[in-house]
């Protein structure tokens, strides 16, 4: 940490910091992480910017645990165990002492609801939007890391949770029309991603490949089958959609195309299912079996008819 | 890497990761880094905002590379081996291919030159400034990382290099009088730091206590100060000031406050001055004694006549 404001850090970062020695309190020029013999680190990095990932309006808190819960996913993407993380915050001069308070807050509540701590960073100024970068680091047993290059063409593929809400609630935060329950909800859902950090971790013997959806299903399957060199294949039919997204317009193309849901997607051969529905049993989150990895490639998805779905709009990039 | 243009990272960052097996080709969630017994990972984090921390017409090979040392210095300063990089782009629309490929080629003569790689990061889009972060990951022997507490009094004050150099090419830049030659080195000086690598790690049995001049002597040597719970006085008249600061004016002030110079200070115990001598010799790189640590605390400056200096200006903070 060898600019920024010291007493920024010292007021603010410092007190996130006192559960890890090797954080070194903040005050060295670098911190020390310990390797564990038949382990590897797991290192992931994310920037978010002001009216580009997040709205200038949204409560600092949650962008806080937006920031951090991306980053956790990244992790839990590939059965890593969550460890440690850095931030650099840029700061426009009208931040006040107030949006430090409840961002940190927001950093602090995640990082014991996630088991990990603070090491280090920076906090710098800037003349134009605020703009947050987090490093994250977790840690796996070695060769153990599940990637996104190892589904075989038999695989089933897998998703947790349920897809299309995160997408639904930014178009409703944009004007589409919802009742006041199922707004909040989806608006929630959009606003803080729920990072499958534990589902990762159990599926790291038994996942052939795993992202996590933050582009949308189409474009992150298309991620799996392009680097394992597959095609997918998908059944409209049993994509998993909340009941609180169901009877919202647009459900179905959010749940195939719309990103920042965060759930996990993963591959895994036949035999593996009454494995993974226990795990999935056990850990309260449903897993839903939506399709089947094939050899070629691409990504097609079929509907009730069996009729090939038109895939015009395969997910978001956000630059 | 969840965000970004894919094509983007394809097409530049990509070719940055070839040569290390766990960035995974810049394709997966995160980036794996071995981990080796008996050694621990050592990492920082710094983001540089364009008009705070370089100016918009600064060369963008130039930016890449001062980014890229100034994360290596960190690692310096804690006598730790360069492994990797990540680095979290964000680029307003008005940043072309030109932009891009002159600062990547500065990433890859740097990375080349001391032997990193990238392995991970995010490219997005900003609709302010220029905001670049990087995360830098070295190793160190278990135990043998050099933190900034371990002074003790009776131990000697050492300095690599030339100090106030890069605090003087700022000036020059900004428009303070200084012959063609002469401002030509030392705006390089302030451009292109030189992060004393092989030094911290030659160090690391030695120094007690170890930090990176950036943001000037007096304050730098506070932070040992402080951390080591000693106090620490410098003797003026054995600054190193380079033949070319030695006749711009403030040239003294620059080397006690000025900031941005990188280079190593460092304490050690009187009997291992041989040892350092002979370091410093075998690097072809200048170390000087400049004082000596002592109980209390601050930080005093005596000149040639044993007069106390005024300290008003104890170094910069960027924020």
């Amino acid at each position: 940490m060898t600019t920024g404001e010291f007493g920024l850090i010292e007021r603010w970062l410092k007190p996130l910091a006192s559960g890890f020695p090797g954080a070194l309190g903040l005050t060295d020029d670098a911190a020390l992480v310990e390797c564990r013999q038949d382990s590897e680190l797991v290192i992931a990095k994310d920037a978010i910017v002001e009216n580009i990932h997040f709205l200038s309006d949204d409560p600092p808190m949650s962008v806080a645990r937006k920031l951090l819960r991306t980053n956790l996913s990244d992790l839990a993407a590939m059965g890593a165990e969550p460890v440690a993380y850095l931030t650099a915050l840029m700061l426009p001069e009208h931040v006040d002492d107030a949006w430090i308070a409840a961002f940190v807050s927001g950093l602090e509540q995640d990082q014991k609801a996630f088991g990990l701590h603070l090491i280090g960073g920076d906090i710098t100024s800037t003349r134009g939007p605020i703009a947050l970068s987090c490093t994250i680091i977790g840690r796996v047993p070695k060769g153990l890391a599940v990637s996104r290059s190892g589904a075989r063409p038999g695989d089933q593929i897998w998703v947790s949770g349920h897809l299309g809400d995160a997408a639904l609630g930014l178009r409703i935060r944009q004007g589409l029309a919802a009742d006041e329950d199922t707004a909040m909800i989806l608006l929630g859902r959009y606003r803080l991603p729920r990072p499958r950090v534990k589902l990762g971790q159990r599926l790291r013997d038994i996942a052939t490949a795993m992202i996590d959806v933050s582009d949308g299903l189409v474009a992150d399957l298309g991620h799996i089958a392009e680097c394992s060199g597959t095609s997918a294949v998908i059944d409209a039919a049993l994509l998993p959609i909340s009941d609180d997204a169901r009877d919202v317009p647009g459900a179905r193309e959010a749940a195939l195309s719309g990103g920042d849901d965060y759930e996990l997607l993963f591959c895994a051969p036949p035999e593996a299912t009454p494995t993974i529905e226990a795990i999935g049993a056990e850990l309260e989150l449903p897993v839903t079996r939506i399709g089947q990895v094939a050899s070629g490639q691409g990504v097609r998805v079929f509907d009730e008819t069996g009729t090939d779905l038109p895939l015009q709009r395969m997910g978001w990039q956000h630059r």
